[in-house]
């Protein structure tokens, strides 16, 4: 196990009606901005409960963050926050709106030009306090420091990472999961089990309870996603994602473990360039990643076989097993599946190397070339 | 799965050199109380670094707090408290030392006769802050709100629990625990996977993630317990057990889910009154209460035996394989192994009654009585 120091002060509420509790938890003179995507909140009820909590607080509201949350749009927002002198910023959505929430709150604080926090890496040292009402299951954003933000003018999608970010509190009620579209079910999973993934199939480095803990969602992910899709009613199933969706993305099982993230950063292009959902980017990617790498990756692939799958020693079909997996979630594995071919992947590792992404993965022996030759094989 | 609101701010410094993060973990003008135990932390290291990277601030300390923190004992802490103006607690040690800072960190600010958090359960609203660097992996104390406090005096051992006891920081460098005698490392390790049972092995309620986690505990402790019996020296095994001592217990695997603590509470009893070592009255106490009430935790006890032990749909004997383990970490599971007999009961339900325990368990149906007919069976 390698050191480490981790701390995550987010207070988690979950289940049904915590969203009340907000209302204790924000500062009683707070000007909060309310941050949302599209209609999907007033759909499925949250966005009702979290004005009743509100209900004592001065507040104002932005919506129409994207799905991909683009600096421009955020840009606006941040407008409001300093025409409003905002000390407050709650997120009620999913990822992106959680992400966009982080940006707002950093860029509010942040001396200089907001687009070199994520173009520069410029480093974040104070932040806006914010809290998360959680829709969608999926990124972990809701109790992490990290954020990806889309510049739509020049194609970036580009990711952020400070302590200063991480929301004070998650509200985690499944209720306001059971209207999500299929879709969005399916690219939820996939994610949380990418996000695992990147955090666990490396090399061994004698961690055997981050390990287990990492294997824990994946079997929880494989075993309650299918059923969020075959019983959309069932509340139980929808509190077992929303909970391991949290889990896979707020550090713990990362800590004292070597990490990969190329999926990810692959991921991110293939979304800029193609427009494709995160989910369906990771989706696409892994399973050729895992081919590529297969031989350093072995160790791990066959423990993952062995304990996930009930596969043994054998890494081919492993990876096999975890590209049905996505493909039974509804989330197709192939550019074909997007209605892209081969002349797709240029542009990417074009858009890659443009963002000095020229090293990846847990050994740093990713580079553009080998990110060419698995989008090739997810043909 | 049960609603929850759960927060652990608790910073963990993980791994060797670690000590010397905590310079900047206490405020630079605090006035700092070093609290700890006998002479061990002189011979494996731990005082030195400390003293080193205490070499900035303000400092005294209190030694000889006991293998079973006393109120007398830490009642003379607080005077130093007081007098010196402490502001800051940086305990030293292990559990004991851990639940002695807490308790006294509580005293401080509590408007009010001390002994009152323990035998009255009255709520602590302030607390000083306070520190951990560890050097037994066990209790879990590092990163929890929770302590028991024995009273000489009364033959009494009460916990209390507060958010503002859980410590600020935890530093868990796995080589201050090389030089632990054999007994405290078997103690350690049993205390830590009953601590595990006692938030798992109650009746399902469909939690799979926390079911899940609660197994990986299980598993590693069993895999590395025995190796840091078997090889001492090893400090990646030691690692190993560290993480999942603290895992055991910062509160994460109980969320959402019904827990017991029958166990600790009866055993309590058996230190008060006989002065057997923590573990050693759970490692008496828990097979005769699984065998007590195997019917009610039958479903867990079979999953337990699955999961965990290779035992498939056998709930006796997973009973038999959880007291085979305790034994070979070679902590006795019968109190004829601690040199007492059946005249060793009585005071022990006398206590327990005395301390108002009258309906233990996640049913509430462990009676004095019922205590009374496990202890007869652990003879």
């Amino acid at each position: 196990m390698q050191n480490f120091a981790y701390k995550n002060p987010t207070e988690i509420l979950f289940g049904a009606g915590q969203v009340a509790e907000i209302a204790s938890r924000i500062p009683a003179d707070a000007q909060v901005l309310m941050l949302y995507g599209g209609g999907s909140i007033k759909a499925n009820g949250a966005y009702d409960q979290v004005v009743a909590a509100l209900g004592g607080h001065n507040w104002t509201e932005f919506g129409g963050v994207e799905a991909n949350p683009t600096y421009e749009t955020l840009m606006q927002a941040l407008d409001v926050v300093r025409d409003e002198s905002i000390d407050f910023i709650l997120a009620v959505g999913g990822g992106s709106v959680g992400d966009g929430a982080k940006f707002i709150a950093a860029a509010a604080k942040f001396d200089g030009e907001p687009w070199d926090i994520l173009a520069k890496g410029s480093e974040v040292t104070a932040a806006l306090p914010l809290g998360v009402v959680l829709t969608l299951p999926a990124t972990g954003t809701e109790s992490n420091g990290n954020a990806v933000v889309t510049r739509t003018q020049t194609q970036q999608k580009l990711a952020f990472g400070s302590p200063w970010v991480r929301p004070v509190f998650a509200v985690l009620d499944p209720a306001f999961t059971l209207t999500l579209p299929t879709r969005q079910v399916g690219n939820g999973v996939v994610d949380a089990f990418v996000h695992v993934i990147e955090q666990y199939l490396t090399y061994p480095t004698n961690a055997p309870l981050q390990d287990r803990f990492a294997e824990s969602i994946l079997s929880t992910l494989i075993e309650e996603g299918p059923k969020a899709l075959s019983s959309p009613e069932d509340l139980e199933v929808r509190a077992n994602v929303m909970w391991c969706a949290c889990m896979a993305l707020n550090g713990l099982i990362g800590q004292g473990v070597p990490q990969d993230w190329a999926t990810h950063m692959i991921g991110h292009e293939l979304t800029a360039v193609h427009g494709l959902d995160h989910a369906q980017t990771l989706a696409v990617v892994l399973p050729s990643l895992l081919r590529v790498k297969i031989d350093a990756k072995r160790a791990k692939l066959e423990q993952l076989g062995a304990r996930v799958f009930g596969i043994s020693g054998d890494a081919a079909a492993t990876i096999d097993a975890v590209e049905a997996f996505f493909e039974s979630m509804g989330v197709a594995t192939r550019l074909s599946g997007y209605g892209l071919d081969q002349s797709a992947v240029a542009p990417v590792i074009a858009s890659l190397t443009d963002n000095g992404m020229l090293a990846l993965g847990e050994h740093g022996d990713i580079t553009p070339q080998t990110a060419n030759e698995i989008l090739t094989l997810a043909g």
